[in-house]
């Protein structure tokens, strides 16, 4: 953390008011916090649709473990490419389905390949990748 | 336009010297407006979150022209609601291709209910619907 | 349109029940129109996301159009810009709002640059971009 | 699993072409498998837009790990919370960041409200929420 600055902002009574009763709704405890999450949203949003950033990701499959052959391929994937996959997280939801979450760190563009290549496994029925701004400086 | 109240917010320098970067690249003239539209967004956002919200909304259709009968069946659509539907505007892409903006108004369930029986007609190519606040209050 | 082809899937059939379920709740007549949206849908999300593909695109703004000069910018941006602009369309939506929809062709990253600087106008309360494909072969 | 069915679609020889080209580069298989994504993904789509409907979510919080008391506040909040909180994991991102994903399930609106009060927490630089559906059926 850096030092820590103060700036006036002027907005009108009637934005105000519903963006305290928002934030109220969402329990901030300020409206400083409530702005900061704001800024940083914004940042994280451009930030990572530089395909060259570097960022930090969960790919979200959802598949049925009874799919023959696939949790080899999905580890052999992550083991090969051990550069970007931090770790994993394996979630039994029913009988058949599983959700497992892989971690991904690393340029934006190769993110976006490897978990391209998980998503279109044969087995895999929902995939999803969350990708945001590893934090730094924000 | 309500009286313009004045707040003041603390952050950390580094976050703050991100911020002002960001809204100099994108033409901004001082971070009271930035922030604003920050606020702005998010309350949008999370009004027409709400199925039983007042909004205004885009229906953006791509289609051939030529698709029989479509542009009779889009007109009717618009005349049998007529309590929805504002007005539209119509671009010619290509020989084939026209976009046809069609502005809807009324509660967010009833624009998703008239925009999915227009994008869902057949010979329309690609739907898609933007929705937002009425702006009233904001 | 070239000519047609017919093509065969396999899928479960919990998942056709779910998918014919939907579809007819969607309105849709047959399973190959709304399978061939779902094709269409995701093509031009990927050729949007290249920012140097050719894209059409509505920016919708909500302003006060009581805001100083607010109209005059937008105007002469529209006609410095003739080449991306190809038609608005403006809407009352109360006393003090307004809500106009410009509709921009081009590159995506044009597309974006000057959008970005239309929604950052100071009296602009809410802005929003809207890109997808000129359905060109699709 | 149930028993397959096969079903024929027809489409536009263009749009085939377009399709097969996209799944060549996505590394899937054959297009049935293809198709089979977009339909469970519209269908997750669709039951995560019900708030009363069962999800699974990954809540994605980037925070300081020097904030003061704010790792006790969040395993607080998950012990608090055991129907919905499956697990979590942690992932030190630098020298201040840490990356944690915390796997929610249950009904949509009571994910929003927990996963809410989680990323307004102060010392939470970046919150998101990423829904899905169990996959049950799909």
């Amino acid at each position: 953390m850096s030092e820590l600055e103060r700036i006036g902002i002027s907005l009108d009574k009637t934005l105000l008011d519903m963006f305290d009763e928002l934030i109220r709704r969402q329990s901030y405890q300020n409206r400083s916090e409530a702005i900061r999450d704001l800024i940083r949203e914004r940042l994280s949003t451009e930030e990572t649709s530089n395909v060259n950033a570097k960022a930090v990701a969960g790919v979200f499959l959802v598949y049925d473990h009874h799919a023959a052959g696939l949790s080899d391929k999905l580890n052999a994937m992550q083991h090969s490419h051990l550069y970007h996959v931090i770790s994993s997280i394996h979630v039994h939801l029913d009988h058949h389905n599983c959700l497992e979450i892989i971690i991904l760190k690393g340029k934006v563009k190769d993110i976006q390949k490897l978990s391209g290549a998980m998503t279109s496994l044969r087995g895999v029925k929902l995939g999803k990748v969350n990708i945001m701004s590893t934090g730094e400086g924000i």
